[in-house]
């Protein structure tokens, strides 16, 4: 698309406004195209509708804004009606425009915050899911005559061995995954839906992620995490559709009594504490052993370059298995996991430190599956226990989301969930 | 410069070291270059070494990793150690290297966390300045034999009406500025440098910012804050040398008892949140009523375009001025400030939300100015009194720093100090 400001999106009438102008409604303005602006990157753009949600097969932006929201509407259609206020402005500001195609009145609050006005759309994407307190509160109750609807994927998650979960930063009835290539963009997306859902839904926490740490197309090389490796290598790509249609796509009959979430997907969502300062104290030959790749290429240790088969038999001197059986790569591989596999969708996070002055970073885990049950929850409960890895991990947070399928062209995100 | 791959630098011997090497100095690794991987923006660079610290008169990069440090070295021989080795690191990292020259034994720790090796420099500036406690602690007492070398105006900066400091978020021996247009290379770089600092000095609290709100260069557009409004309209720009000469380098015979900022300057940090949900219901009206300048242009409400001077003698209707003696752009515009003038370098920030839902966000302010005694505190006194902007700003962290001149080629940071 062309770089369409989106303050002319807003109805402002221009600098005639500050004389005195009493309430107006202007047009689109190519006359408040901003000279002085250099043509900036970022004007990529993706669609809202399409048989999936867009940002999970996208592409994965370089930034993250990701937050859940609690419900606090009490009715089936006022919950409807947040949908549909929420998909509206989604899908224009996926375009690079306003949150709201309101005119502003002169006395009433701007439509719109304001702070994207002169960026680009840069690549964003807004993905929405279902938390398993949607349908049923914690005394099981049908909150909103959903609960028969609810997915049998979709449970808590259970306790995974060295899990401290901080329930601040755990649980949801909504979440709201924002993925740009500008953080401000990002944070610009939430912001406005959580302004449009006052009073029905507030935010219960949110994660500021500020680099990818995973590849989701071919076309994208693999980034590093915190600890210095590449991470994701052996991600699923959206190029590869026999195996996203497989592992990503939850498929017609898959769950007869949830047949709306037939096109969705499962987002599991973990922010994974990690123990920088202790990690940076290890040896090269530790870390590589507890990884199971080398740090400069990410080849696995059995030998070859980054994206070769590692080789779990290869046995070095001593007799020992060059991939150790506690490593990282070991334990995720489909190979050990009866063939699961995930879409990783993660970022890098720091929110500042702990009062020891350490780092408070790590990873905030995201990752698409079509069946949790099978692709996330064993290998996570095998991988807490065994990974030695976990040593320098904790997981504080934690989120379990029924992703609903993609919207068609002018109707709302979970709509197949209220008319099916 | 080239995109030289950080992780040549590191002395990795490639894929081989995978294969059982015991310990190995690897050279400058051309076979190193990952052949997937595009070119990247971010390939600009500033020199470490000059007549000023770079980060200051640099155009602001579009992301911020703040950290303040507290000394636990006990003697000034060691102080001085740490500045040097901080000094070493920081001058390769703005080249885009790693941390240290020193190759990896395996056996041993990596001398670099490892996160950026795959990234460009991105414009990383690291930017060190020295708190009031770096020269007398709390009771008054002379830290490291320099209390007479400290300067008149590093001072802790007096209560402002308003003010809600967190201890948590204020003060620090020595704050460490890195800033760069790719966040996980501003991470990086503190990160490495608490690193290094490890036995000598410890985080004491850390800001990571998402977008600049500030241009410091006339090439550059204004951007908008999370008011959306635009900031920094009337900025003093690099290209203003007299201007800067003036208002942000402290001149010989300024403070003779510390000629050793000559050359240097004074960083105001503050970390203001915003209470975005108020604002966000306030009419436009109120909005640019409040700020002084119109919304979509940020022109004055005395009419022109954005640079264009405000005339706080232009009255409307009923013969009120148009630009309110309240408003934020009366209050703080030199002419209502006997001339004083900042050299504003602020970023925008959240991290993440409170209890009741509302965003934990706002504007982490950065302001270099020659004499905080003439330049801030009068004008914060006056502001936090009598800025109606006031009634939607908390300010949560605080600091003042020195920050010492440039780095003669092959010197440290602060030697000035250490040596006049």
């Amino acid at each position: 698309m062309t770089n369409v400001s989106r303050r002319g999106m807003l109805g402002f009438a221009g600098g005639g406004a500050a004389l005195g102008a009493a309430g107006f409604a202007g047009g689109w303005g190519a006359s408040h195209a901003a000279a002085d602006e250099k043509p900036s990157p970022g004007e990529r753009t993706y669609d809202f509708f399409g048989e999936h949600q867009a940002g999970i097969v996208t592409p994965a932006q370089d930034r993250l804004y990701f937050a859940t929201f609690d419900v606090t509407a009490t009715t089936r259609d006022e919950l409807e009606s947040l949908l549909r206020a929420w998909s509206l402005a989604a899908e224009r500001m996926m375009r690079g425009e306003t949150a709201s195609d309101e005119a502003t009145a002169y006395d009433a609050p701007p439509a719109d915050t304001g702070e994207a006005e002169d960026l680009p759309p840069s690549g964003l994407t807004i993905t929405f899911g279902f938390g398993p307190t949607l349908f049923r509160d914690e005394k099981g109750k049908d909150r909103f005559g959903l609960a028969d609807k609810q997915p049998k994927e979709l449970r808590e998650l259970p306790h995974f061995p060295a899990d401290k979960l901080d329930p601040r930063r755990s649980g949801g009835d909504i979440a709201v995954q924002a993925c740009a290539d500008d953080p401000q963009v990002a944070v610009h997306a939430i912001r406005n839906l959580s302004r449009i859902a006052f009073g029905l839904a507030a935010i219960r926490w949110a994660q500021l992620g500020f680099g990818r740490t995973s590849s989701t197309s071919t076309s994208q090389a693999t980034p590093r995490n915190l600890f210095g490796f590449k991470d994701g290598t052996a991600n699923i790509k959206a190029e590869s559709r026999d195996v996203v249609d497989d592992h990503v796509w939850v498929g017609r009959g898959d769950d007869p009594k949830a047949d709306w979430m037939t096109g969705g997907s499962y987002l599991v969502a973990r922010r994974i504490t990690m123990h920088l300062e202790t990690w940076d104290r290890s040896s090269l030959r530790e870390q590589e052993a507890i990884i199971g790749r080398d740090r400069p290429e990410g080849a696995p240790l059995s030998g070859g370059k980054e994206f070769d088969e590692p080789k779990f038999d290869v046995k070095g001197r001593g007799g020992e298995p060059l991939i150790a059986k506690n490593s990282h790569v070991f334990l995720a591989h489909p190979k050990n996991n009866g063939g699961a596999q995930m879409l990783r969708r993660g970022y890098n996070f720091t929110d500042g430190n702990d009062a020891l002055g350490r780092l408070d970073a790590g990873l905030f885990f995201l990752a698409y599956v079509r069946r949790p049950s099978r692709q996330y929850i064993p290998m996570q409960m095998r991988m807490s226990r065994e990974d030695a890895l976990m040593e320098y991990l904790k997981h504080t947070g934690s989120g379990l989301f029924a992703v609903p399928p993609g919207v068609p062209k002018g109707g709302f995100v979970g709509q197949q969930l209220f008319t099916s």
